[in-house]
């Protein structure tokens, strides 16, 4: 099998479709006006930017446009989210936050400044599968939860969370409900009409539009405060001029992606059912991490004894294989994954993790290649790696590499 | 004369250069990777992000790269900057904030924010050129002031501030000086190294790069808070993974600006000195907004008698130019431009205002072609205008436009 390049990080970016491509390249070239301004340059703008929000509109569900407010991220969007959320309830005398333990480091990073703000944050912790019920955030709500913070899809292992469940809990107890769904948005249905969602984060990025936008979605009767104040853009919930172009790609991809969500994400699922299957079948000592009942399409995670996840990363870069161990944005740090240690792995488990996320430009030769350079490539650090040696002395294993 | 398009709102907003259009696109197509990924594609994304701060803060003459912060705009620099900086001083109890009163909305929201948050802010009113002093700042400083935050050029009026002399004042005095450049950057020269500036906030669609990239330069010293929390991009000061194309435009093109910046500025002040002077000579009952001296290069802000601001940009508008009355961000808006107030013009006056922003595209033909548009435009809007017949009737006026 000749060497090829396997794009395998999906969740961590994804390239920018054509359709996204073409639908921005007017907004970097001739279609230069401010959105704000009242001449047709401007109006045309603002007109394209009035179309995105209604396409994204359309795809969640939501009852209005008026409830999309455009972000520079995924990021960006929790905070407002979670920090706006929390201030909303402090007005009310309320300064406590549910969340759980294996949320994206934009949301637990929120709540940690919430904490030094004199808020009070309950961590659910997720079970080995990496879920949390809604029985958990029931059992959770006090008279002063302002806000309940729970990821639609956790972004390491893909494990599917009951948002819909666990809104309306929120409804009847009267507390307010964000989901980051930045690993969801473009990749499973959502309907916000049908659910209790009150404030949804997505991210243009993680499905085919450029990095540097995402939204917000709020529903109409939430008067969240800003995060970023000044001008009267985004009906004077989010000042700065509009990322005209990365708005009008991000509609477009959004729509694109909706368009046969179900179909592709079966497709994803059966490749990444036997990714799994043939990592397991073929390498000795590795384990799945999280479970196999709702979890991302595209979501392959797992580990192996006796290696580091980022040695096996630049060896598969060499391979062309580009993948990832713990989370993207805290790839560079040594710790290891929070949300793997969350479910219970052992450091060195969590240390020797493997993410490989699929998505629609990944073929049936993908998966072939992938399977037939990772088991050597596994094989080929364990019979270099001190850690291995170890392992297999004090548990009496055979050493399979020599 | 024939119709022609002429765009000069350029403190609105500017086109995308070619320069910069070319340096983006390959992170639009190919280069698709996270850069907080450690795989080859990954790396390249990093290295060019690398790349743009290099970029950026050699042309600011910034200590290291590192004291480069990309921010999704002008906006967010600012609110990053004037939030943080306030947090930064509450540490040490200092809660007292010097600001002016001709601001953009973006700092003085921020501080409307802060003091709901408890902190007190002094707000400098600008004389009737649209300048403060170095004075009004000395004067201003308390035993508690934890921030200085004062802009380098007017949006609206132009004017440019001492921000050199306010620097070594706020230095001196050893309080944090913060400066909003978003209208200086790229259009005339900063030299980080030889002022006191601790923080300047940029925005790259002010000089031909995309919406929705900006930056924020903080001394390395400072130990500025976060705005966004989440990932450790930015060296943990700003989440969220980053805009790579807009901020490889942005790199492009700031150097691209900084190449001949003394000759382009000449050029503006050139054009904008004989449309001002045009403008005065033809229309009748006009009058300049703002001083002659210490006046961006390309700003012209005019107010007509008799007429409203918005009927005379639709006006404009059909005849092919594009132009604006008060602030793009605020436009939309019914209320006076808070900066034509600050300087004193009775509201009929601001209500009256015109402003014309030269950028690299204008040509002498454009300027040419406003003269000719204009005094009949406001000619016939006053033969139309309520207003103005009765401005005659009250003072006398002969009314030229019958
Ligand atoms: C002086 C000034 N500050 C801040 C901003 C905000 O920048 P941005 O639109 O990139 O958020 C602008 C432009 O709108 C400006 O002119
Ligand atoms: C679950 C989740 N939340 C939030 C984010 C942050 O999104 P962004 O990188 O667009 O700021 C990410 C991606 O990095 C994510 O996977």
């Amino acid at each position: 099998m000749e060497k090829r390049f396997v794009y395998a990080d999906n969740a961590a970016t994804t390239n920018v479709s054509e359709t996204a491509f073409n639908a921005m390249l007017p907004f970097l070239k001739e279609q230069y006006g401010n959105p704000s301004s009242i001449y047709s340059l401007g109006m045309d703008a603002a007109k394209a930017v009035l179309n995105a929000r209604r396409q994204v509109a359309e795809v969640l569900g939501a009852a209005r446009p008026s409830e999309i407010f455009f972000t520079s991220g995924g990021s960006e969007a929790d905070n407002m989210a979670v920090i706006g959320g929390a201030e909303l309830g402090a007005k009310s005398g309320n300064r406590h936050i549910i969340t759980s333990n294996i949320e994206h480091h934009a949301v637990l990073h929120s709540c940690e400044y919430l904490e030094g703000k004199g808020f009070e944050v309950t961590y659910l912790p997720a079970d080995e599968n990496g879920l949390i019920s809604a029985e958990q955030v029931s059992n959770a709500i006090r008279e002063d939860t302002a806000l309940v913070t729970i990821m639609a899809v956790n972004n390491e292992i893909g494990s599917i969370q009951p948002i819909s469940e666990i809104g309306s809990i929120c409804r009847e107890r009267g507390v307010l409900f964000h989901t980051d769904a930045v690993q969801a948005v473009g990749h499973m249905e959502i309907d916000l009409q049908k659910s209790c969602i009150d404030m949804l984060s997505l991210s243009g990025h993680k499905f085919h539009s450029p990095k540097g936008v995402g939204a917000l979605y709020v529903r109409s009767w939430i008067d969240l405060p800003s995060l970023i104040h000044g001008g009267a853009q985004e009906r004077g919930k989010r000042a700065g001029t509009e990322n005209v172009a990365g708005i009008v790609a991000m509609g477009a991809a959004i729509t694109e992606a909706a368009a046969d969500i179900s179909a592709r994400s079966e497709r994803l699922a059966k490749m990444r059912d036997r990714l799994t299957d043939g990592i397991l079948a073929s390498i000795p000592h590795s384990r799945l991490n999280g479970g196999i009942k709702c979890r991302a399409a595209g979501n392959v995670n797992v580990s192996f004894r006796g290696i580091e996840g980022e040695s096996l990363l630049l060896a598969l870069d060499i391979a062309g294989i580009a993948a990832s161990s713990g989370s993207a944005c805290t790839s560079g740090s040594i710790d290891p994954s929070h949300v793997l240690t969350a479910i219970g792995l052992p450091e060195e488990l969590a240390k020797g993790s493997l993410r490989l996320t699929l998505g629609d430009n990944n073929t049936d030769d993908d998966i072939d290649y992938i399977l037939k350079v990772l088991p050597d490539t596994v094989k080929k650090l364990r019979r270099m790696s001190p850690m291995w040696q170890r392992i297999c002395r004090e548990e009496g294993i055979d050493d399979y590499t020599i």
